[in-house]
């Protein structure tokens, strides 16, 4: 039964039966959004979509039976397991922001099909290298939110009044989003060197993010690059090898005739 | 005669002719947008028109003949086909926005000079490459203006009112124009923790648009790249052939000569 | 005295001498633009500027009589020959837009510092391989312009009210400098489906724009990279040549002996 | 005594010690800035904020009596000096901005943890290939600033009134912020040929820029890059060597041999 059960869920037909469905959701989920469609047909919608989320749970539990420990093993069934379960958590009160959460489900797609889930590990498989250069980054937002708050703060609460409003002002300031026109200027108002502090947090926060994607660059380009020089290096490691063991054969054969010579 | 066709639609001179045939009818399409020349010469200007399009409506019909089911196999000459087709229907009532289409006849530019047609074959050919990521972002986008919608739809309807306005919000929050000043702070004076949604939203559409860019560099470096790298590892192993060959003929005559020694 | 002029020209000490002079201009040059400056020490400042303007002015009358024909071959002294020539033109009624232009002596430093210059010539090396898709976009322009002050012009004259007004639009909604705030929205509240047009044309030009980035970065990563890889298989190359000769020689020396033994 | 405590501050756990210490110290500085903290345990947090900076001067004197000149050569030391001594200068008065620059304490953990130590060597390390552009960038807009300033400085001197105002008016331009909308538009409105200045201007810098990175990425590239290719290379070159020996070995026996039948 188990056996059985891990059969199918490793087989195409069931991946591709949880793709349609998944996709059917998104599509009911996108339609809920429309007052017009749920006034006429919103009863219809959400019985769908508990149909389809019963199916969901149906199969996480199936697949924690089929394959046990092994479940909790594989990241990507953990992600489908907090997917489908956020559906499941009462949606109520302080926590309504949940229900809106529901379209999560709608990432099972990445874990279902093969070529997603590779181009994210991918893409998570990038970051570690990057580790040395968002530390520095977080280090540079973390002193320049600091000061900017002792700065700042004072005179522009509304900016810089503590360190959560500095950070994601100076990461608005980061992106370059009215860095200038929408900051940098009123605030040399009141504080004309200000500039002193804001083109230095641009210069080096962007030459940071700029060595961040030349890091990705250049390691994306060996990994695929050097599978193929290394297969042509290894086919004239081959050839050298065959050279030189005909060489040695003929060496050898060469030692034997004066062997045979000198014996005769 | 239809051989003939054939053979003048692929010269050379024929070629600029409808080069030149397609700068002059732009510069008019340029010129019609301009109320000082209508009033003057906006006659002649039309008339003109109507002479270019008569000219390439002909060579449509020409090739057709001439290249027959060939004609229809070929995605350029369907392009052709259709950028002329597009001045033919009528511009009238609700249409009148097809009398703006008329200009696209200038993108017969790109499948009349080769240079052109290549750099577009070349823009095309990377996008399939692309897919997975084009995938997830259509994926990020879906699941971010179903969530955007539940949340900010009631508060901030002419940004988030329906499916359509939050996915062009979210994509001028992608190009990161006034995100901050223009949306995202007005949205956190009502959702305190509005930030929550659209930093990582902004943060993982632009590593994911950073990855589409990596992927074109990558395999344009590779396409250039491999093919002066190929000719050399074909040079070297040519050379190993060689070699060993002489050392294969080597060893051979050494043991025709120990068969002659041990025969004499 | 050609010739030593020619000579003194070549220097390093001339070189040098040139670049204190533009430097020391520059200084003025800047110093002019402010008015409390001027009003001190205005007429000193300009003496200087004169007696400056002078020696450049015989230092290239020198040049075209040291090097005749030869100078004006050379891109570079031309270059030279405009921007001290600019200065000496009337800048009175309509014309004093000249008198700003002065300042262009400074580049004068670009053609005199011999790694500034080769900077600039690699800059300039890469353009026509980007021609393909420098004439792309310019086609992109004008058929999305003339587009443009067809749909847009009578409502929104201000920003599509004519071709030029289009174009420079289009290129600020390129740069994605309030492109949906401060055009597109406004333009969707008369046309609701604008986007259809500036959507296509943000994603089309900036992958454009992308590709021409790409083909600068992937032609200076050949010229670099090849060079040292080519060096490498030159090596090879070289070696596998040697091991050849010695192979050929073996071979030639068993076929003599053979031919003495057979003669023996 | 100097050993030893050259021998304690090279260790591990030293190392461990003062990241820890700087880690509780950056939280303390960045809970500084909250004022409700400030009122309930502001005394208590100075008190350790001192008692830190006494352990840290404490450090760099003894590192300065364990390593001698040799601390005053190493950058990293300088840097620890000058960091750790801003807190000691006087902030009152004009100073008290000062106050503000404690943070930067903080960047000793780049100077602490050698994988940040390494990033920052690199990014420094790719700064003198660009000196070139650096250049080139900085007379692109010393020019255009001192023309901005003669052009545009009467009509708009909150943007163009002296040599400051303009250049960071243009810095702004070039990170494209508010460009047109906030800066262009309203100069054309005057001088409605300002775009011939300023679309040059945003032209030639977002190309130097650029150029900028692509000197990074090929940069990067090659150092990463090479290293791999050259260890093959060393492996076919020592190949080839033995394949070589071999056959000239081969080629001394057979000369050996011959010399034998020769004598015999």
């Amino acid at each position: 039964m188990q056996e059985r059960l891990q059969h199918l869920f490793r087989s195409r037909r069931w991946e591709q039966f949880i793709i349609g469905l998944i996709v059917v959701n998104a599509i009911f989920l996108g339609l809920e959004t429309s007052d017009a469609v749920m006034r006429n047909i919103g009863g219809l919608l959400l019985a769908f979509d508990t149909a389809i989320l019963a199916v969901f749970v149906i199969e996480i539990v199936g697949r924690i039976y089929a394959f046990r420990g092994a479940f909790f093993r594989d990241p990507w069934s953990i992600f489908d397991f907090t997917v489908v379960g956020i559906a499941l958590l009462p949606a109520t009160g302080p926590l309504t922001v949940l229900r809106a959460l529901r379209i999560l489900r709608v990432l099972r797609l990445i874990s279902v099909i093969p070529s997603l889930r590779r181009v994210i590990g991918g893409l998570i498989a990038a970051l570690p290298g990057m580790g040395s250069i968002i530390a520095l980054l977080a280090i540079t937002f973390y002193i320049f939110a600091v000061m900017a708050t002792k700065l700042f703060g004072d005179t522009f609460p509304q900016w810089f009044g503590d360190m959560g409003a500095s950070i994601y002002t100076l990461f608005q300031v980061m992106t370059l989003e009215s860095w200038s026109m929408g900051i940098v200027r009123p605030v040399m108002e009141v504080h004309p060197y200000a500039w002193l502090f804001f083109v230095p947090f641009i210069l080096s926060t962007t030459y940071a993010v700029l060595n961040l994607f030349i890091g990705v660059i250049v390691s994306a380009m060996q990994g695929e690059h050097e599978a193929s020089i290394d297969a042509e290096h290894e086919k004239r490691h081959n050839e050298n090898t065959e050279i030189l063991a005909e060489v040695k054969a003929l060496r050898a054969e060469l030692a034997e005739m004066r062997a045979a010579k000198a014996e005769g």
